[in-house]
């Protein structure tokens, strides 16, 4: 009997979330009368305990996987337990049974893994027969048991490019008075996109000289002198910031007070930025990229854009194949050459984990990112995609889809807890 | 007989203006026996006052065209007059008669036609028989004369591109709390970089939904009406903030003291975030593409490349035509479809002024972008170039070029004063 798909999305964007509900979308196509209708809820978990379902046979699925940002929405929603909200749970298998979903495809990082376990064992108890796949998906690289995630990649290239050329403009600018860059990149507990920077210098005078992460403390002492030598060897400086770096005490070096009771805006980049101009007398240039960093479709790595569809694709198989409860991970085969496939993962053994960079990857002075750790990164960055363009800007999918009807009435028991937890 | 041109370049750095040097070197290749050598100074003015130059034979121009940055160095130097500073004028020329340059080719931006000017006026005084040439670069694109300037196209398209996929991840991301994005561009005392953002919207719901220019006073009452409606519509809000915009009584945005005596650090970008988020209580976000947005070589336009090559070939010709102070200016010939040519304009008739954004181009209420600056704006982002990558990563020309033995011993008379003026 054809299998009914519901597939949804939680947490931050990529470059290439789509691409991975482009790949369900693709494989449910390709299995024919094996697979029913395929679904997609608005904004994850919120989508469907609201009945906001879009019917998927419509779309465009190559100008999809082009497109940044996730087309069917997203949320941040921490889900309570059933013995927390049962009602929520009521409501949640109510809309499924509406729907006649077989099959629950959830996209998203650590903490939406969670909701694929959650949901799984209450299907379990209560009999319902739902299969539950998570789909891995961050830019932040830290779910435990999959090798890479899909979004990190493509963001570690487009970071890694952007400090390759200014490292050329750096070069060029040079001036008696000495010039420090800072470019701040996501990682609020984490320093792989970091560490991906690393691989635009392939000598050490090019760009970034100095990578700090959060994985070790801040050392300011440490910073100074090795910056003092590049700036009086180059007359210049530049350095990778990861958001969440740390002092030895866990206090944020973001987070310093003004004094005046607020905290000063900017992050942990402009500090360092503002230290180095204050102690050397220095120029200072300070990059945020910030959201961009997440959205440049218009320059993902072709490896990243493979494996984000690849794993959309054997979320399908996975949900045919009856695995309840598992992960489409990334499996690396080999470095050089690269080799990779998918392979499952059990949802419950790695939800709301973390994986930090391993101290392997970091160089003992805490400055750099150690040979171990590019070998592991250099292969998630490689390969470019063609991009379509239209009057000099990339072409995306539209960005307006239809809503099917609702089958259910309106449900308010769980609204006020659900629309005040979510942000 | 054989010309011997010398090529130095100024000021800022672009994504293309080693493409402004290719087509210099190009040009003088083929132009074949009427070109005898073409020199680079290394640093600009700096680089012929110190005798530094690199003798142009062997550079590969394809890979020299597709890196960001400027091979031959650039300097920040006001040039003085040959009243104020005459051992510098007899060193400048002392070196040029030692290398026997009959042509100079300068490129930069409104400051660096300044240098042009004074050149030749002084070599026609003194009898020597020298060509000045001037090259259009800045991505600021505030040359008077010249439609657009080369680099700003480049510049242009890469921070529409990035909006255009901001756009998708903030609306992937609404909640009930909002969200404002703002993204600080270039942009000192003029808003062209600022203007070009509004290319990423194509309709009304698309960001960028507000964008300040400095050249119309910050009005923070007119710019919280506009945004409340665009948060209550669509959940958030993404603006584009030129460094430079200023308060009506002309003092900069970006430059609130902290009430310690220092000014906060972050731009003008901040501040609006901040003023936004503390205002309607909800998420804000900053992107400081700082650098990034003038050296991302890897998503030139290809128009903007193009001039920038055509206007490095036009100088060549322009020197072995003898016409002495020119600038090798681009002029528009259409807007749809766009057509275009390089015709000689006076340096001295637009040296050290600066263009800004004429006020046709914005909006009556100063918060976005007229169907006349669009139009203008359009072409200039037009085309893609292909990219050679090695490893996921963009492939540069090489960093290093020998350099050549001097031929003058080294002369201190203007050091002190050269030195401590260049920044």
């Amino acid at each position: 009997m054809a299998m009914n798909l519901l597939y949804a999305q939680a947490g931050g964007m990529t470059a290439v979330i789509n691409a991975s509900a482009a790949g369900v979308l693709a494989e449910a196509r390709a299995q024919g009368p094996r697979v029913g209708k395929v679904l997609a809820a608005r904004r994850g978990i919120l989508g469907i305990l609201a009945e906001s379902f879009h019917d998927c046979g419509g779309i465009d699925l190559d100008a999809l996987a082009a497109t940044p940002g996730g087309i069917f929405g997203s949320c941040r929603f921490t889900m309570p337990t059933e013995a927390e909200q049962p009602a929520l749970y009521e409501r949640l298998f109510a809309v499924l049974d509406a729907h006649h979903i077989d099959a629950l495809l959830y996209n998203g990082g650590n903490g939406s893994l969670e909701v694929v376990v959650k949901i799984s064992a209450s299907a379990r108890r209560r009999g319902y027969p739902l299969i539950c796949v998570g789909i891995p998906k961050t830019i932040d690289n830290d779910i435990e048991g999959c090798d890479c995630c899909p979004g990190y990649g493509s963001a570690a290239k487009y970071l890694a490019t952007s400090m390759r050329e200014v490292c050329r403009d750096l070069a060029s600018m040079t001036s008696r008075k000495g010039r420090v860059f800072v470019m701040e990149v996501m990682g609020r507990n984490v320093g792989w996109l970091a560490a991906a920077t690393a691989l635009a210098a392939r000598d050490p005078d090019e760009a970034p000289h100095i990578v700090l992460c959060p994985e070790t403390p801040f050392d300011e002492a440490a910073l100074l002198a090795r910056a003092e030598i590049q700036l009086s060897r180059l007359g210049y400086c530049a350095i990778t910031v990861a958001e969440g770096i740390r002092h030895a005490n866990g206090s944020p070096v973001m987070a310093r007070s003004r004094g005046d009771g607020h905290m000063r805006f900017g992050g942990a980049g402009g500090e360092i930025a503002r230290l180095l101009s204050e102690t050397f007398d220095c120029h200072r240039h300070y990059a945020a990229p910030d959201y961009l960093q997440r959205s440049a479709a218009h320059w993902v790595s072709a490896v990243d854009h493979a494996q984000a569809l690849a794993v959309g694709r054997a979320a399908v198989n996975y949900a045919l194949a009856g695995r309840d409860g598992m992960l489409a991970a990334i499996r690396r085969l080999g470095d050089d050459p690269y080799r990779w496939d998918i392979a499952p993962v059990e949802a419950a053994s790695v939800a709301n984990l973390e994986r930090r960079l391993p101290l392997s990857f970091i160089t003992g002075d805490g400055m750099q990112i150690s040979e171990t750790g590019r070998r592991y990164l250099a292969p998630l960055i490689a390969g470019e995609q063609p991009v379509s363009c239209s009057g000099g800007l990339p072409v995306h999918c539209a960005s307006k889809l239809p809503r099917l009807a609702s089958r259910l009435p309106a449900y308010s028991g769980w609204a006020e807890d659900v629309i005040l937890t979510a942000s």
